[in-house]
């Protein structure tokens, strides 16, 4: 554990219910703490306090301003719905706060590039909250992708995010709503399909977005269903991908090679919060008559000390840190991760919003 | 073991690679035996009963038409290449043999149905080579998919196809030849993930398919990869596939559900003989917090007695038996399937070759 001076400072913007998981991985993370929180009313983020057991120390407040005023937070964590985005994060940035920003990181690139921007001049670190990134399985399976041996040269990629809800979801989630997550499926659950195939091509951005017919939509002209297609024309290599509210639960990726394939069924989510499994295969053949493989699947398990969340918390707090004792300069890899998924997600919409043409890159 | 007279015997047309595993496969079989091979020359043909260890017993000529003449072949196995099915296909079932044709079962559908014509007038059975079908996983599998409460509506379908092959089959191989087999990986790899969508569709077409533009083809236009998207429009289903001559080794199929959702990974050749798996979740949602599922995936392990292709042949020789027995006419499902898979196989071909417009079925 650090000291308790050299623990970076978290306010929380907004208690919705995925800051209740980050609350907890703040706490988990050795170099963080939960050190204020806010609501539209003290009321609620009283409420959320006591429901979550946070400490009595740590600040309670009735609006966000008044985090971003508290000269004692280091960093702020924007679970707000994604219209809001812009408005905090670049006003966060502005008040010299680091930025951790739930994902989808805003309505569309021309968003993201001023809250980028307002964090780059304002010295400050920026990181979505997509937390998969930061479980050692995910450094573990990128070695294998790059190993030209093992792997060789991506081929396809395939990859599903999806649930069920219960119906009150369809009735109250921010997440059916033009005015507040307007990106609906596509900014929720296919985020992380988009992040899993960037990821798997080094973030180079594909050729071609085309959005297949059978996007869904509900009653306020939000996506809840889509299946999409990418192309990269130099590599000749194609993804696929479904995300829905309208399925079961599924976190798929399955990426293919010249000489290997892997895949996991629990990206987003592992089974289990301290080992997560993936499966490869590597230079297999049919044995003798086609009667079987010479090599079978493999299973590994990658073991993590920490969830994966408070790892992403661990990670932006180790940054904050480095650069609040200026020994680094804010990490822009994370911003140019977020912008690459953004501007793949505008291409869907796009192509969803335009008779589901082809959108070049 | 049946009685040596009510076994079903067995013409086998061409001594491809192929008609190895079939060779053992209607030895295993408890109905059918290896009667009679033939190739263009007799001792290609010698050539493979002694690599096969064939009994002297097996009738073995120097051409196709003396298997069709000779009255005691009951059935033949045609695995020759796509561009010869329609002639000899015809030919055996006019000379009243039923037939085991070896997919892709046609250069198209037009060709399929004088094949299915020719052994519907003649009374013959009719059945294609996928052995994937005969698994008993396959009907386990099956029941998972069929039931509303673990499984509910098909929501979308991914299934890859692929393979690495040595360089010399890019030059010899009749899977690259246009003169051979013109659908090379589509017609080779891609018809078992047409197969295997369908399967989950229960044989309804698609409203809709449409290939990518990153489709390859080698310098004789035959297609080495491609990746195709599938619409349905009716029940707003999706799926997409990959197949390749170009990739490792992979047979996926992953099918999700509105409630449940399965996979596997070696689907036309189980890595084991005796045993076969699949991967299921059903009913799953979020854990408290989202810090895990609230139920894992489960694998299934399904026995087979006997090999896959066994069992094909097992099946293919009980029909053939019970109609030498009047017992029943022709099993006109088996060539239903296939005829499906055609269908969808063109559309595909023929996305491909009018600029990768979308196909309407």
């Amino acid at each position: 554990m650090a000291d308790e001076k050299t623990l970076v400072r978290f306010g929380i913007l907004g208690c919705a219910e995925i800051a209740r998981k980050v609350c907890r991985a703040i706490t988990l993370s050795p170099n963080s703490t939960v050190y204020a929180i806010s609501s539209r009313t003290i009321e609620k983020a009283k409420q959320f306090a006591t429901n979550n057991n946070l400490p009595e120390l740590v600040t309670i407040y009735g609006s966000y301003e008044e985090v971003l005023d508290d000269p004692y937070v280091d960093a702020v964590y924007v679970p707000l719905p994604t219209s809001l985005h812009l408005k905090w994060a670049v006003m966060a940035a502005n008040k010299r706060k680091h930025v951790l920003l739930e994902k989808p990181t805003a309505l569309n690139v021309g968003e993201l590039d001023q809250i980028l921007e307002a964090c780059e001049s304002n010295g400050v670190q920026f990181m979505d909250g997509s937390m998969w990134y930061h479980h050692p399985r995910t450094a573990r399976m990128k070695e294998f992708l790059m190993d030209p041996n093992l792997f060789g040269e991506v081929k396809t990629i395939y990859s599903s995010s999806s649930f069920l809800p219960p119906p009150e979801f369809f009735e109250n989630n921010i997440r059916t709503k033009a005015d507040l997550d307007s990106l609906g499926a596509l900014g929720d659950a296919g985020w992380y399909c988009i992040g899993a195939i960037l990821w798997s091509m080094n973030y180079k951005l594909p050729t071609t977005v085309t959005a297949l017919p059978a996007t869904i939509r509900n009653t306020n002209g939000v996506i809840m269903s889509t299946t999409v297609a990418f192309y990269w024309e130099q590599e000749g290599t194609t993804a696929t991908f479904y995300c829905s509210f309208l399925s079961h639960e599924t976190m798929d990726v399955s990426v293919l090679g010249s000489k290997g394939s892997f895949h996991v069924e629990d990206l987003i989510i592992p089974y289990e919060e301290t080992s997560a499994p993936y499966y490869f295969t590597s230079c297999a053949s049919f044995a003798d008559l086609h009667l079987g493989w010479s090599v079978a699947e493999q299973e590994v398990q990658v073991h993590n000390e920490l969830p994966q969340e408070a790892l992403m918390i661990q990670e932006f707090s180790r940054l904050v840190q480095e650069i609040k004792d200026s020994t680094i300069t804010p990490d822009r890899r994370w911003g140019g991760i977020s912008r690459a998924s953004q501007v793949v997600l505008d291409a869907v919409k796009s192509s969803v919003d335009n008779g589901f043409k082809t959108v070049y890159l």
